[in-house]
């Protein structure tokens, strides 16, 4: 009853939304770039204004670079909290001359906003706002506890948020989790992300002879450093696409007949992308499907290599350096700590004398996969069909979002809901990035769903 | 009895003869800056006023870059002609921190000349000018006919010289051939240069994806095009540390014992040469010496990589393009067109559907072979005995020197001598160039010596 009267207020003030994202929009706060500093400051002001207007107690915290921004209404004893998170800084628009509208000045185009941020995350963080300002606006109070994190460093990697969450860990409290950082599986298409792939990434260094050596010279005496790269990356992966690192799969969760199933059913079109990414041919893991691949199994990548001459022409050098990033996506129940060091064994011993290697760990996350019998879960996908009018399909991301692993380690709770309204080429960090209005108007109308489906299955407290 | 009284000569100008040559290394004749053309061109005329008023007849040719000295004295009618080589360009001088005196104001330490151009190859081309000064100065005449071709492309790899030969042939017909641009096999230890190197040399630049994926998305989809070059690059050489490209060593003539044995008895002391090289270990071709492998075996270096992220931290892409520069040094008999094609077949065997590949040819030149019982050859031994006081050994060089091909193909002649009065140590390309101030004065006497001795072995002519 009083969300079907959300809902038409909501649908009532569909102008108003979009013209307030549209202000926060034009803030360019970019967190990376330090000339950007009072604009992402700006940005937090905004978020944190804005939530104090429609009633929430709201605090705003310094932390070592960009502020967080933490609201809370918990008026409803007794009823489950709700934890939003969000973030309110963007990643930097360069290139700049690919965009047909400037990215801090907010174009409506074909139904769709173009700007940066507009997808991620402002436009989809708003949804929750604007949710929670009808529910008040009807109903005078939340059905359930609502508290929003917002930060302003996701797109540099969320350097001060493990620190904040440990130390504010009792105000965080929650027994749902928000995160509002996903998105559908395709446009027209919502889904529930149940799934991350972890990452371990390293960095390799290789030291061959003291300086570069005329390769005429030289040649055919020493080890180059270059050539014995070559020959580690060439042995991390064998010829059926698999990982060659003794034993990375040994505690690789098989995929259930259900789930390969399912996964089958979401139809990933394999000819529009070869045409996307201008290939002839996709490759990958023998015996799995591509959606299978890029999701629920394990995979090792080179991000990147470098080592002697690379200008015009000829230059007959030995180099004697090389290097190389490489990085591998983890699935459950793969344990970071057990492949980076299987990984730099392996490496070791492939390393011949006369060449010196140092190995580097740049990054390490684990998987995740939520219960999806799990009841917050069952309460978004009620909230979704709500929203959106169909129910959500259910999903496994192959990124890895290492906040995701943060909340679940320091909230300790696995009522973990990953969703998101926008779409995969609405271009998250790239030029001309968008979001829908129908998509957003459909979130904003999912959130305020979602508040009432979890305070009726209030048993997803104890749990 | 002339030469006798020439090398007495020789001795008793051998303070002017340095004195001149530091002149002549002042002028910073650096081929590759443009902003030295002048000076290059200064350096030209230098060398062709010294040869004019020695008695030659000069004439300094432009090209398109800098100019061809050439210069003859053609008063001995019915002997051989002799053809010396030389350049009067220099490297660049950087990095000008390193060197302990300017690089264009020659400094006298230790009985060293210390400056860019010392050796490389101011002051081993000089030699040639000022021993037929002085036998002239004795006799009036010379006892053979003399041609100088003094280049300033040198540097930049001559882009200007075959053109210009071709067009000269006639003007630089001769019977013997020297070129200076060599070296003794190490100080003390004078050598005649017999083998040469040549040199394969390709650019692989490789295409997957359009542009930079996020690895997490699409890891496991598609070949990445680092993993591939990786794999091609380590598919050309085998675990024994020969060239595995088929049909690599079907041209390559096999050392006679004889050859082994000498090349033995040079005594390349690898614990010296581990300790410069900064490396635990040498390495190379299964089943041959360190000498044989840097001078008589071919061999394959990856000269250069790049691709995808090369920067501070982590950055979770899969590259969309990649790239290598790779080149092969060749022995007798090998072909480099023939070598050329089959690198080429075998690379593109070798990479998969999904990644496009460019295959560029930089460079090729033979290897070259000088047969030892050559009349010229054994005329430059006696001149180096007299020279220098005792026999030169016969070393291959494992470089290529694309310039002794072009003299043999287009002079037409094999009676090419490859010799050189510096050490491998004296720092050619490097900061703190320098020449022995004694080899200086030795390679006069031999370069004095050679005309002499050229002139008896008249046989040499019609070889």
């Amino acid at each position: 009853m009083i969300l079907q009267t959300t809902l038409a207020k909501i649908d009532a003030n569909r102008q108003r939304y979009v013209e307030e994202l549209l202000g926060f929009l034009k803030i360019p706060s970019v967190s990376t770039y330090t000339h950007h500093a009072s604009d992402v400051r700006r940005a937090a002001e905004w978020v944190g204004n804005h939530l104090q207007r429609i009633g929430f107690e709201t605090r705003i915290y310094r932390t070592e670079r960009h502020p967080v921004v933490f609201a809370q209404h918990c008026n409803a004893p007794g009823a489950p909290t709700l934890l939003v998170y969000g973030h309110y800084d963007v990643q930097p628009p360069e290139p700049l001359d690919e965009w047909l509208t400037p990215p801090f000045s907010p174009s409506i185009r074909d139904g769709y906003v173009y700007a940066r941020g507009a997808t991620d995350d402002k436009g989809q963080f708003f949804t929750y706002v604007k949710a929670v300002e009808a529910v008040l606006a009807v109903a005078g109070n939340l059905p359930v506890n609502v508290k929003f994190l917002v930060e302003g460093e996701e797109e540099i990697g969320s350097p001060s948020l493990g620190r904040f969450m440990r130390e504010h860990s009792h105000e965080l409290k929650a027994d749902v989790i928000t995160i509002s950082d996903f998105s559908q599986f395709s446009r027209g298409v919502p889904a529930i992300t149940y799934g991350l792939r972890g990452l371990s990434y390293f960095q390799l260094d290789l030291q061959g002879p003291r300086f570069d050596l005329h390769s005429g010279s030289f040649g055919g005496l020493i080890h180059n450093p270059v050539q014995v790269l070559a020959d580690i990356l060439a042995r991390l992966k064998s010829a059926d696409g698999k990982v060659a690192i003794p034993g990375f799969y040994d505690d690789v969760l098989d995929l259930e007949e259900w789930e390969r199933k399912e996964m089958d059913s979401l139809h990933l079109d394999e000819s529009a992308l070869k045409e996307y990414l201008g290939v002839e041919a996709l490759t990958g893991e023998k015996g799995y499907t591509p959606m299978e691949r890029k999701t629920a199994r394990p995979t090792l990548d080179v991000n990147g290599i470098w080592g002697g001459f690379s200008g015009e022409g000829a230059k007959t050098i030995i180099p004697s350096k090389a290097g190389a990033k490489v990085s591998m996506r983890l699935v459950p129940d793969q344990d970071p700590a057990v492949i980076n060091a299987r990984f730099e064994e392996f490496v070791r011993a492939l390393t011949p004398p006369g060449v010196k290697i140092d190995i580097t760990e740049l990054n390490a996350a684990g998987p995740l996969l939520v219960t999806r019998d799990n009841r917050a879960v069952q309460a978004a996908a009620r909230a979704i069909d709500i929203g959106f009018g169909k129910p959500p399909v259910f999903i496994r991301e192959g990124g890895s979002i290492p906040i995701v692993n943060l909340m679940k380690e320091v909230l300790t709770t696995r009522n973990i809901l990953m969703l998101g309204w926008g779409s995969p080429d609405d271009g998250a960090h790239s030029p001309n990035e968008r979001f829908h209005l129908d998509d957003f108007h459909r979130g904003i109308r999912s959130a305020a769903a979602l508040l009432f489906e979890i305070a009726e299955s209030r048993s997803t407290r104890p749990e």
